[in-house]
């Protein structure tokens, strides 16, 4: 087959995915609504989001225009001092390419925010409506609506990255096929600029509902979790749908544009070798990471028909059949991209083992890693595992164990993520280089490209897991449904059984992206140093060769870099926990105000904890934003280009770790109660030690306090470290000194 | 003056020291030991204390033996191959030289905790009975206790450097004093490695017995702290001496001893230079760490002189006022020092200053790095500030929104760490690299060795730093006594006066360990790539000339390190959990099979709660010693000497940082509790939130959370940190390929 004739597949999969998803959406659209009390709440819940949405995508809008205009304005004017043959569009200044790819991924990136919104605040209610009839119904329903974010984003980034390629490379005079992967990195920066405030918007506002409402309801007051008495129970179930689906949507959206542009800016190597080689098609280096996502997506859409199973069924088995799917599929995918695409034209290494042949064997090494972190994640926050039996053990003797059990559990998670993460790197790593692509320089490109490879094999299935991933969210937004609308007890312990699944896939995505992420970090950092090293080049610079860390400035930046991972977290968690404290002091007061609340006669004032919410969270996610976007550029302006690389690398490693251990301690904590409220806890004697005693007391202070780890920093340092990356890629010409 | 004789303050204050301390010890022993029922209580203690350290410090001998062994066999085994003319000790093997090294650091290691405890148990019940007449006696035996330890400490480190080091040189065929440093790092060695077992065994000691006692006897069964009804309260104040005092020594023994041969080994860059440019006494670079830290011993002496004053004062204010005499008179010290001991021949930098004054701006910048670090520290755990109101007030929401808020204080404590250390080592650097000390290779030596001496300007008030320390746990031990033999009213308003100063002292001295821990990385890893490039010298094979993090074995290498610092914590963390259930089971066995407990007409079984404390806490603090040792040698051995070298730095920036989160959230956690046990919290209408409350059980869960993390983990870490740089100095050899 032709390689240029298998481009044709990256269109193909982007619209075919799109239209899939507008017919998942229309399925799950047309679908029973369930009883008028259902559909009530619901709308509360959707209007809530909506404003929510609404005022939180305008501050981020006036935020992107601003940066756009300073890249803009810095580019501008840092490149033309000594730049002269760089493409310009009709004349303008040569830093409009970026600031335009800035906008582009920004803009992208927000539709696919609004869009996994727009359709999980309606599956929702049709997930509380299909399980007053059946499970697998349910799982369908909300699958599909899942499906429909997973997808949309996916193909969003994929046309996005691919439309603003071949835009600048038809449009705009003198782009080269080796320059336009640099000129798009202000895409993916864009996109990690909206991804940033959207992940922390959102995930302040979630767990300071979740937070705030569990402990004046379920601590103090007594009552169950999202019971209508709790006037902060409304925004509570707002904050499942900005929080998880419209943050973790704009998150995985980045990451797939980041690294998907890092990956080719690494083909550019790739391809300057074939280029003086004279091999059949050297561009296809640089297209094959397309290629590959486009395969995923189709992958992806055969998956979701394998979603199905018996009424008895454990529905995590159900989702796992179509991950299987999904994995087996890309493997076949990824077989076909790497034996068309990387055509050496009948060269082959010393070794005697075609190129692709270890490059596919890279790819592989990707889908592994990925299929090693579910299991992983699953392993330290699933209640049938040592880890979190042991934190509900320790919950025997009270909050400060459970507390400290927890700790040590999340601190010791990042021993098997490293070292996975170390044996992918290092495995790819040596497969990519045994391919022997050498550069003019007697550089191996082969190694790093593997890496890449890799990378692209991972995120082959990225539209699966958001599937997933979203599942959570709208099954837990059906639950709150089910108990809000005092549905039946049958619908009930079916929502209750596909929620506690959700919390699954929710921890699975969060492993999944982080290991995506340590892996991309290679990648990026590599792609900084080709971006800082074209602009030395054509200045007539020296190169950078190394980023030694004996460097006094090297190490400070490193140090900073570790320390900004901390102090974003922070501010964070602080701000999660400022804006709870003003929600249960507003229940308390509606509580001790409104008598007739306790006994339903008088309904709480739902609005009020949903607007005072939306304030904070929207106040609060500034200075965060702020100081990851700020301190990048500082330490490069004051410290220099090798100096932010050593920020770049120190910060990553610091912000995976950390995001480890905040996702997966909070995670085991949130399963400790459940294993605890499940009855698997005993006493010496064998007696079972369940809900409303000390213990479980003490588990629900760790799920509380493991909430704004996992679902508001973590996730916001995910963002952090591919924002570090496209940061620094994009303002690279502003830190050479 | 002449260098040569500046050189004789090395073992003169050394004596010095000795002979004060003796004076100070028969000053404290000589003093009233109060009524018999204090004396019943401390004989008690000290046979608790004395029995627990029989066993660990036999344990930790025979590890000692079995790592000196490996040491001089890998040794021997990897430079024999080839390398011809190294310095050999009476023609046996050349790992003969570190391996005996080792074992005398092992030695003076384990004789200085030994020495600390010894009086510290002494102490403890005189303070109690000085508290009895006067607070500015019992201030005095406490500090002149804690001063005991302090002097015997450092002065033993001193000679023992100095004494090995002229050993070699003189006993040792063809040693010249430029080899060596490098052949006294098994000192180093030796004393990290009995630092990490001391500290690890005795803080999962002391904080297994603290968490274990108060949460069944102040939150279980309500009684106060210290109270004799509680079976794990000897236990617990056993561990106040095992853990703070002997652990605390052995701690900043080690930091002492491996920054002098850092810092020595990076005067010999400085020697070299000297001798080439025929300076008059090029020796000097090499001996003026030691220099410096005599006069800080003398500097001490004189201050301890100083901390008395009123009955009405505050006690931290007759402490602060010694140091500050201490930090004056080094200053003093530095400045003679680097005068007569940096004397270039009359030759002048460029810009017209001598060097010798540059480089005492590099030593003052190490002081006032020490003092800043001071205030810093009081800022973040003092009960008078932002970070400690804030978690205060969060507990009036229960324990979840206070341990919330208590994490997000210790992230947010790295910020301005890493700022400060990132200033420190700027400054430093710059002055040093103004003196214009340019080696053979055309390289920069004077900006690392600036670096140096800002690490031995810092480390000039150690022996101050350690008093103050110890002056912790011998009034909190004073407390215990006073509280346990149920000693007057007054006596106890004392001794819980002195309690709190001494909680201020043991943070202060946490963030005087990280800080000099973070300026000694940088020194300690210079000192690693001068001693690979010595025997790439010797063996004919290029130089290291960086240590690249854009080489994927050193990224590994990194991210290993970085994870190393999280799993050791956990495995610390998770000792102290699992000690302190065993503790909480047998205390509330006593309970219920002793009724007569409560009435106080049976006396609980304390010895069986020491038992078990101490069999656990030796048994736990096998595995994340282990794993600590372990771990750089794994990783130099399969990644190789550049990669370890990744492993290194960046496990540093990690260990320091958590280390301060663990140090300073811990702190801030302690002072909340007594921030609200001291009424200074109220409720909206301006009521006093006080004891017993809700609130206060919410500080009393962060306050025992804080436990291990300050006292168990952060300490350790502070090891871990100069252990691997040891490790990896005195092994190097044998991570070559």
């Amino acid at each position: 087959m032709d390689a240029s004739l298998l481009e044709l597949i990256i269109p193909i999969a982007g619209l075919a995915a799109v239209v899939f998803a507008i017919y998942l959406a229309r399925d799950v659209l047309s679908r029973d609504k369930g009883p008028q009390a259902m559909q009530d709440v619901a709308d509360t819940i959707r209007e809530g989001a909506d404003a929510f949405i609404k005022r939180q995508y305008t501050t981020i809008a006036i935020f992107a225009i601003v940066g756009a205009l300073v890249i803009f304005g810095i580019i501008s004017f840092v490149e033309t001092e000594d730049v002269a043959d760089v493409p310009r569009l009709a004349g303008l200044p040569i830093g409009i390419l970026p600031a335009l790819a800035f906008i582009v991924g920004a803009a992208a990136s927000m539709a696919s925010g609004i869009i996994g919104m727009y359709i999980s605040v309606r599956s929702n209610v049709r997930t509380a409506a299909a399980a007053r009839r059946s499970l697998v119904e349910a799982v369908q329903v909300a699958m599909r609506g899942g499906a429909v974010s997973g997808f949309l984003v996916v193909a969003l980034s994929l046309l996005g990255v691919w439309g603003i390629f071949t835009a600048y490379q038809t449009f705009v005079a003198d782009v080269t096929v080796r320059e336009a992967p640099f000129l798009i990195v202000g895409f993916g920066f864009g996109a990690s600029f909206v991804a940033l405030f959207a992940q922390l918007g959102g995930g302040i506002y979630t767990k300071a509902a979740d937070v705030g409402s569990d402990l004046v309801g379920k601590v103090e007051a007594g009552i169950p979790e999202d019971d209508p008495r709790n006037a902060g129970v409304v925004a509570d179930l707002v904050g499942d749908n900005v929080g998880d689906c419209a943050g973790r949507g704009a998150d995985l959206f980045e990451s797939t544009a980041a690294e998907n542009i890092g990956a080719m800016i690494l083909g550019v190597g790739a391809f300057a070798i074939a280029e003086v080689a004279g091999w059949p098609t050297p561009q296809a280096w640089i297209f094959f990471p397309l290629v590959v996502r486009g395969f995923g997506l189709l992958a992806t859409i055969v998956a979701i028909f394998f979603v199905r199973g018996r009424e008895d069924e454990d529905p995590m088995n159900m989702l796992n059949r179509g991950y299987w799917v999904t994995t087996i599929l890309s493997v076949v995918g990824l077989l076909i991209t790497t034996n068309v695409m990387m055509n050496t034209g009948g060269v082959v290494p010393s070794n005697g083992i075609p190129a692709w042949i270890w490059f596919f064997g890279a790819g592989v090494v990707g889908l592994a890693t990925s299929v090693a972190f579910v299991y992983i994640t699953q392993y330290y926050t699933a209640g049938s595992w040592r880890p979190v039996k042991e934190i509900a053990e320790a919950s025997k003797t009270g909050p400060a164990t459970n507390i400290i059990s927890g700790t040590a559990v999340g601190f010791e998670t990042t021993f098997v993520t490293a070292i996975t993460i170390g044996i992918a790197l290092f495995a790819s790593h040596w497969l990519g280089s045994q391919a022997e692509l050498t550069n003019a320089a007697g550089h191996d490109v082969g190694g790093i490209f593997g890496t890449a490879v890799a990378t692209m094999g991972m995120l082959m299935t990225t539209a699966y897991i958001l599937a997933m991933d979203t599942f959570g969210p709208i099954t837990d937004n059906a639950g709150g449904v089910a108990e809000f609308s005092r549905s039946e007890a049958g619908a009930r312990e079916i929502t209750d059984r596909l929620d506690a699944v959700g919390n699954t896939t929710k921890a699975l995505t969060k492993g999944y992206a982080i290991a995506s992420a340590s892996l991309a970090a290679f990648l990026l950092f590599s792609a900084y140093i080709d971006k800082v090293n074209l602009i030395q080049t054509n200045r007539g610079e020296p190169l950078l060769e190394s980023v030694n860390l004996a460097n006094v400035e090297v190490f400070i930046a490193a140090l900073i870099g570790a320390m900004l991972v901390y102090f974003f977290s922070s501010l964070a968690i602080r701000a999660v926990g400022t804006t709870a404290q003003s929600i249960i002091v507003e229940v308390r007061r509606q509580f001790r105000e409104m008598p007739g609340i306790m006994d339903y006669t008088q309904r709480p004032d739902y609005a009020r904890v949903v607007d005072i919410t939306t304030r904070a969270a929207l106040r609060q996610m500034v200075l965060p934003g702020a100081v990851a976007v700020i301190t990048p550029i500082a330490v490069g302006l004051l410290l220099g280009h090798e100096a932010v690389a050593g920020l770049l690398m120190v910060g990553t490693i610091a912000g995976v770790l950390l995001a480890t251990v905040l996702n997966n301690g909070g995670g085991a904590w949130d399963n400790a109660k459940k294993y605890i409220e499940g009855g698997h806890l005993t006493d010496d004697a064998g007696n079972v030690i369940g809900k409303k005693t000390p213990a479980h007391a003490a588990a629900v202070v760790g799920d509380t306090v493991g909430d704004p780890f996992k679902d508001t920093a973590g996730p916001s340092l995910h963002v952090l470290v591919k924002l570090l990356a496209t940061i620094t890629l994009v303002l690279a010409p502003l830190f050479i000194r």
